[in-house]
């Protein structure tokens, strides 16, 4: 017998999400069909864009359903096989989600590469969606050029950390970040690769940028918004680029924030403001994944992990990522 | 002798700009010098983007100085000249703005073809910047597509009287448009090639949007700002692009607007917003202007002049084009 706990949305969460607007349930599997595989997993995500997937509103993908499992990235490794083509022990990356175990065809996992004194978890940020994430808001989106001023914003995350680093990689000038603690702004400076480093939450956000800036932004990485675009509007040079990426600031909240009181500035500096999501830029994942298994494998990428264990705190840590108790990537670690 | 009359910036407006914030001098010209013209003015340009100029901010432009005569496009005859690259009768565009003569050296003049029938003044309107404006946001910033959907805030107007028809030359699909008053709409689907139209002074901008564009706008071409952006941020359909040309609907508060509550849709639809002012695209002019000269021969271009008569009135037209009194490119006529 294959049991997996998995945990469902249960309502649709207004503002802030609950306890109560999730269920775990115990889900028996039936016996395993040809072509299929049974997974357990070692670690699972979770990602600020799962809060938009909770509302019943048109977005880039559909809304999570009521009563079903909470779909998104996890790792872990085939236990059963019914499948040639994923033996028992092959590590696999696939979007089945929150739970601690998983029985589906093969052709929905993805066979991913051990990394000698690595965690599996790599494959669900720095060589996964979040590095990716980074890499395309920085060349496709932003149009990086050799010696930018670069500023993001939320740059302690799991997205965040990784756009520094890659963006000095790339050619960057100055690269300033911003977080909302003092460890965090440390670890901007000292690990992830940024120059300069301010604290959002000690207030004024348009002094601490212009202060880091004195000779303004050429691009803006965002996972914030709010009151980080209007400084960034205000920051930017001619011609500045800004790859919207996320807005946090602004999900959980159940009233919608104005915009920025400086758009004029978009027209008479010539600004560029491209949202994204991956969905529309997974061709450029090939392109990435060499570039990205190069400077992992220099050694030259740093990253952090906050992890929480026990997918029966899924939510818990889902809730304290959308907080910003996390520096780098918030992973569930299944399999203790 | 050789006497002009000028308008020159003697304060900074606050809010709506008055007559006090202007003052009419007579300037008494010196003898002619080697490669100097003197130019009678048939038609001087009042546009929207003056209003920036008048202001002591950071824009693309420098800002005019005080008790210096308002610069900006206009359009006149060589009446002497020491300089022979301009014979007298020359047709001649210049910058030297809101005077009904000009005395300057040859070089600050271009001359201009004059077409049979056709007023000089198209040259400040179809056939120059109002005309470029219109062609670069939507081919250079908004990447127009065929078929496309295209929503212009503003359409009446020197500019969106424009983009409506050169999108349909273009190859866009449905074209749709606002204005201010019965009139302009009814110009926007009778003269300017629009598909529809509606009256932003109606109110609920969104809900006749929605209306008007059932199936989602891919392009917006934004003359006003505020309610319309906002409007056509719920309007887009994924990937679309918007071209911000003006904001005129905030260029005589004296507090600055909250920005649209929707921003959150340029991420989840993969929006892209850019700002943008002729300054960095000039030379897409010869582009333009041999397409312009061929759809204008072609006698496919409709045009609508507004006219003040007389230098005097210079700032009444400045006003009245403001409050959207125009249907078309607003002009002062000179030489009766």
């Amino acid at each position: 017998m294959f049991v997996s706990t998995q945990i469902q949305l249960a309502a649709r969460p207004q503002g802030w999400p609950t306890h109560d607007d999730f269920r775990t349930v115990q889900v028996t599997h039936g016996p395993l069909q040809d072509g299929e595989v049974r997974v357990r997993n070692a670690f699972v995500s979770v990602d600020p864009y799962m809060r938009g997937r909770m509302n019943d509103t048109r977005s880039y993908v559909a809304p999570y359903a009521l009563g079903e499992t909470v779909t998104g990235g996890a790792v872990g490794r085939v236990v059963e096989s019914a499948d040639p083509s994923l033996p028992v022990g092959t590590a696999v990356l696939h979007q089945h989600g929150w739970s601690d175990a998983v029985q589906a065809p093969a052709s929905t996992f993805r066979a991913v590469a051990e990394i000698p004194g690595v965690p599996l978890s790599v494959h669900l940020h720095v060589l996964g969606m979040t590095g990716l994430t980074a890499y395309v808001g920085l060349t496709a989106i932003a149009g990086l050029r050799e010696g930018d001023t670069v500023f993001v914003s939320g740059a302690a995350g799991a997205v965040g950390s990784s756009v520094g680093q890659i963006a000095k990689l790339l050619g960057a000038g100055r690269v300033i970040g911003s977080a909302g603690s003092a460890e965090k702004v440390d670890a901007l400076t000292s690990r992830y690769g940024y120059d300069v480093a301010f604290n959002y939450k000690d207030g004024d956000v348009r002094g601490q940028l212009a202060a880091a800036a004195p000779d303004g932004i050429d691009v803006f990485f965002d996972n914030v918004g709010g009151d980080h675009l209007e400084a960034a509007l205000d920051a930017f040079n001619d011609g500045g680029r800004a790859a919207l990426c996320g807005a946090i600031s602004g999900y959980n909240t159940t009233t919608r924030a104005p915009g920025p009181d400086n758009l004029a500035n978009v027209i008479t500096r010539g600004l560029t403001l491209q949202g994204f999501t991956l969905a529309g830029y997974l061709h450029l994942a090939p392109e990435f994944t060499q570039a990205m298994t190069g400077w992992f494998g220099a050694g030259t990428i740093a990253y952090d992990e906050t992890v929480v264990d026990g997918i029966e705190h899924t939510v818990d840590a889902f809730l304290d990522m959308m907080r910003g108790a996390n520096t780098g990537k918030m992973l569930v670690r299944v399999d203790g």
